[in-house]
């Protein structure tokens, strides 16, 4: 399992006066993880709506779950998303459902 | 801003127990989205990990949120979803942030 391509979603509680301060952080820590073994497409969504459980969920392509968990569990990524710990997160590794 | 293209995601919290029923129920639901103005996709996310906070989430795009809205407060929707209140949901329509 850990060896298929998955995707992470990762869904940010976030109040609208940050949303300027968060979308730069997490340019920031994106940089980092573009760079990092396995990651194919990482994709921003700023919610529409007014009132949003999570104002941004980040949807991310990655070549295995293990790839996705090296890369966000290491020292570099602590430094690079240090700004994290500001922000309600739920983050979980997901596989395509067929239909 | 309803106008523009948009990317509606639904975050489900399904014990694991529930997990076969509830993707039978959302292919049910998902057969009557799919025919609904202004959708172009729908792909249902399963949680790889042991213990989610949401097993499955629901990314889907639209041609504008008005479609979205239309599609999932419509009598059809509410009939061929009735098995969501089973579940606490997490919706929102989102656009992606340009980097």
């Amino acid at each position: 399992m850990a060896r298929d391509a998955c995707t992470a979603i990762v869904a940010y509680q976030v109040a609208a006066e940050d949303t300027d301060r968060f979308v730069t952080a997490w340019k920031e820590a994106n940089e980092f993880i573009k760079q990092q073994k396995g990651v194919t497409s990482t994709t921003l969504h700023r919610a529409v709506s007014a009132n949003p459980d999570f104002r941004f969920v980040n949807v991310s392509g990655w070549a295995s779950a293990d790839d996705f968990r090296n890369a966000t569990q290491s020292d570099g990524f602590r430094r690079a998303a240090a700004w994290l710990e500001a922000y309600a997160v739920h983050a979980s590794v997901y596989e395509v459902v067929p239909t």
